[in-house]
């Protein structure tokens, strides 16, 4: 890439807001040097978005840095960590003004509300890949893993379910059911930081939604040696969602589809109550949608059926 | 990706013998949870090879997997950090069993030599794409910036100068000169991480040299706020580089080839022979290659002639 078009990229991604009091060297040397404080032990995360494959070529590029961003905070939230640093890896065909700028613009905005510093990362000419790498702090002994699920915790999801899906369907034209925030949702989704934050010492496992609760939901389960089983009439659905499975009779969707970025998570009864108060206390919707039990497996009662998801998609139906 | 292929892919990078006992939690959660010890600050940095641009289609994935860890185990080693551990982004066009089990292995056996455990990433379809992020630690106040150095201070190279370019050369077929170790160097080149943690507390900047020696040290020197002369008759050339230079008439390459992954330091004239002392018991050789001055620019001593480097690659000729 020629020193003149280096330079443009670098004068976008130059001019951060924040700056971590921990940060002893960024952008500009070989390396970041950073601070980790005493009894914290630091999360690691990176996660990649390849043009054609996890978003279309004519993606609005301020959507696309903020998610690019977002997906990666929200494994740090699903970790219970507060997000400290990033690093960018940018591959693009040809950097244009415009577009870097509205990238840019994306990617600050969430990193100033979430205090997260930039510190370094390779901007390299090729097909528009992006892959951000986040660094976040927990103190120690208390980030959310998923192995920590116990039969008869109770199993917990913020926000709503299939949203982002809703907002998928939409943007491929195939529902005509109008709902700007299932758009919204889809490509701006909120990393649930503070909530992951309240959960610490309290709930006794977490995921983040990416892959569908489902799937998701069966990850924690797996690392926990436990099954579960949820209930349709407790799931946040909006009435968008409510609306698009009234009219299709797909009512799958919103536990397969991924892309939510809500927290799932796991709390034994005796940090129920104490759990709720803390949560309660954020600004994040939250809802308790089944239980942790002995037998392995995820099981849903809908209508007096329950019907067991296997893990390779395929759903196999008994009578409650 | 089909979980199939998912399988596959992490099937060859979850065999690894690494285990880094400050690893409270590696591959397989929604993050690592890293323990960074006191009075250690944590150094990071991220590279990209993208093919077509880094690497041609053809290359061997052995090699591959080895230097998309080498550039970045590269940068710890310009900070005088210890590597500890990296994270691996793979984006791929389709997972084909050969070629992963070849490029993990190229990975892996650069990682086991150094200590590195892969506690993280993400693998995606796409053009083929491979981001890197190395995690090193380096004691506080001892890492290695690009800044530090003084008028007065001594200009040392580890290794030899441009044997990568001249590998290139040899791998393009515009040189006929027979040379193996340059396209070993160019194709595997060793991180100089001993070296590195060897110059802390005694060099007072380093670099190491993947965009070529005059621009390399010219970051030293704009960091620093300082200029340096080079001699040419101290830089350390191959037998393979001096035929180059002789058949060809191009002594510029080595200065201005990149991927040796060298290297560049200053030092304070009283820490000379402690500084020397130490890197003669490493198994790496260095050259004294020249010396910081106050006034700005680099310049090059060759046959009498003092020649200017520019920052846009134009040169200056003036007469010694």
């Amino acid at each position: 890439m020629a020193i003149g078009e280096f330079e443009l990229i670098r004068r976008f991604f130059t001019k951060q807001a924040v700056k971590q009091a921990s940060t002893v060297l960024g952008v500009g040397d070989d390396c970041a040097l950073l601070r980790v404080e005493e009894r914290q032990d630091l999360a690691v995360t990176a996660d990649t978005l390849v043009e054609g494959v996890h978003f279309l070529p004519d993606v609005d590029p301020e959507s696309l840095g903020h998610k690019v961003l977002a997906v990666n905070l929200s494994d740090l939230a699903a970790m219970g960590a507060e997000p400290r640093w990033v690093t960018l890896a940018l591959t693009l065909p040809h950097p244009e003004r415009a577009w870097l700028q509205s990238f840019a613009r994306g990617f600050f905005a969430l990193a100033e509300r979430h205090g997260v510093e930039l510190v370094g990362g390779d901007t390299t000419r090729g097909p528009l890949t992006i892959t951000v790498q986040a660094l976040g702090l927990a103190p120690r002994e208390h980030a959310l893993r998923r192995s920590g699920a116990r039969p008869g915790d109770l199993v917990y999801l913020t926000g709503e379910l299939g949203t982002a899906g809703l907002g998928l369907k939409i943007r491929q034209g195939s529902t005509d059911i109008d709902d700007p925030t299932a758009v919204v949702r889809l490509e701006k989704p909120e990393p649930r930081i503070d909530a992951g934050i309240r959960l610490r010492g309290l709930a006794s496992s977490c995921i983040d939604v990416s892959d569908g609760l489902a799937a998701d939901l069966g990850h924690i389960l797996e690392a926990s040696g436990v099954g579960a089983t949820i209930e349709w009439d407790r799931l946040p659905l909006t009435d968008g969602i409510s609306r698009y499975i009234v009219e299709t009779g797909d009512w799958r969707m919103p536990l397969s589809a991924g892309d939510d970025y809500e927290l799932c998570f796991t709390v034994p009864p005796a940090n129920r109550d104490a759990l709720e108060q803390r949560l309660a206390a954020g600004d994040c919707p939250f809802a308790l949608i089944g239980r942790i039990e002995s037998q392995a497996g995820l099981r849903l009662l809908r209508d007096g059926w329950s019907i067991e998801f296997s893990q390779d998609g395929y759903q196999h139906f008994t009578r409650d």
